[in-house]
């Protein structure tokens, strides 16, 4: 093991990736010195590249690699409708549905009280702010159906009909226990048209 | 998008990987800059250490960071054996079992003339240069048992005999199809003490 040092220390690092279990990362470094050391490369300095300059957009939160999103400053979007998701890739999915026109506001996660994620580590005090600005009049909750997104969408529009905003919810198009990025895109245009004011 | 290039980036890098798909890859991206950036910059580093310094042992082929590796210059082992494996993985494998005390060559690889890999890809002339140095008296051949694995085997075999070397495959107490690195150890054991001279 003394001679092998950076494969063990590769094979460490990979294991810490989600999904990734101790077979996998092991054929995985095996694979990448063997037969693609420029794949490695371009890895690593699209890692390194990515913790350096992806932030999160001061507006809807969602990764950017500037101060505000490209989201955020479209002069082309319905300034007071804004969609809560629970992550990037919601976002993407409701976007194809070409069935919503107005802003985002993306919270990284869905309230897990026994995994130690509530209200601070999903920035409800970041979407409190951004939806009580005077012009957002509607907050439109798309996070998923399962119990952590049903919980999360709850907790969400007490707090903010509490403060005197209209909130709706994805319509129940969107099948119960369903994650929404594994959701067609016809089901969400569907929920989208149907939501309803909670 | 244009805000988001590293972002973009990183998933590409990560697709690149062998059993990662696009959602997985994007997941991976979104968890690591979200909950552990330090993982990330720990595999951008252990990633760009691997590349620069993991090499292959001028002996056994396996990977090292030194010009030979520990196995082949331990003293303990006997050096008249050779066993032959794929990968690295298997040769763990065999030690686990402690029921062989000679030396390896590892291929990185098995013969698949179909996607391009021949005997030059799993370095059968090393493989020559080491088994004829006049020390080496017996060669098992390791590698899987499945179609690619026993051609291997059976090119090998024919090759080093017409060399004057005695060759020997692991007793078909392995399951036929099987990749090596899933079996378990007793088995390997069994057909270890089992090889049959071919
Ligand atoms: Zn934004
Ligand atoms: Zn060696």
């Amino acid at each position: 093991m003394k001679s092998n040092l950076s494969l063990y220390a590769l094979t460490e690092a990979l294991r810490r990736l989600p999904g990734i279990g101790p077979k996998s990362a092991q054929r995985i470094a095996y694979h990448m010195l063997q037969h693609d050391r420029e794949g490695a490369r371009q890895l690593s300095v699209a890692l390194s590249d990515a913790i350096e300059k992806v932030r999160h957009c001061e507006r809807c939160n969602t990764f950017t690699e500037e101060m505000v999103c490209t989201m955020c400053t479209s002069p082309d979007r319905e300034q007071s409708l804004l969609c809560v998701t629970e992550t990037p890739a919601d976002m993407l999915m409701i976007e194809q549905t070409l069935a919503y026109k107005g802003l985002y506001f993306i919270l990284m996660g869905s309230l897990s009280p026994l995994d130690g994620i509530g209200p601070k580590e999903i920035n409800l005090g970041k979407l409190i702010a951004r939806a009580t600005d005077g012009v957002v009049t509607e907050v439109v909750l798309a996070t998923s159906f399962n119990n952590e997104g049903e919980a999360t969408a709850h907790y969400i529009s007490e707090m903010l009909k509490a403060r005197g905003i209209r909130v709706s919810r994805l319509a129940r198009g969107v099948p119960v226990g369903a994650e929404l990025e594994y959701v067609d895109i016809g089901t969400i245009a569907r929920a989208l048209l149907d939501r309803q004011t909670t």
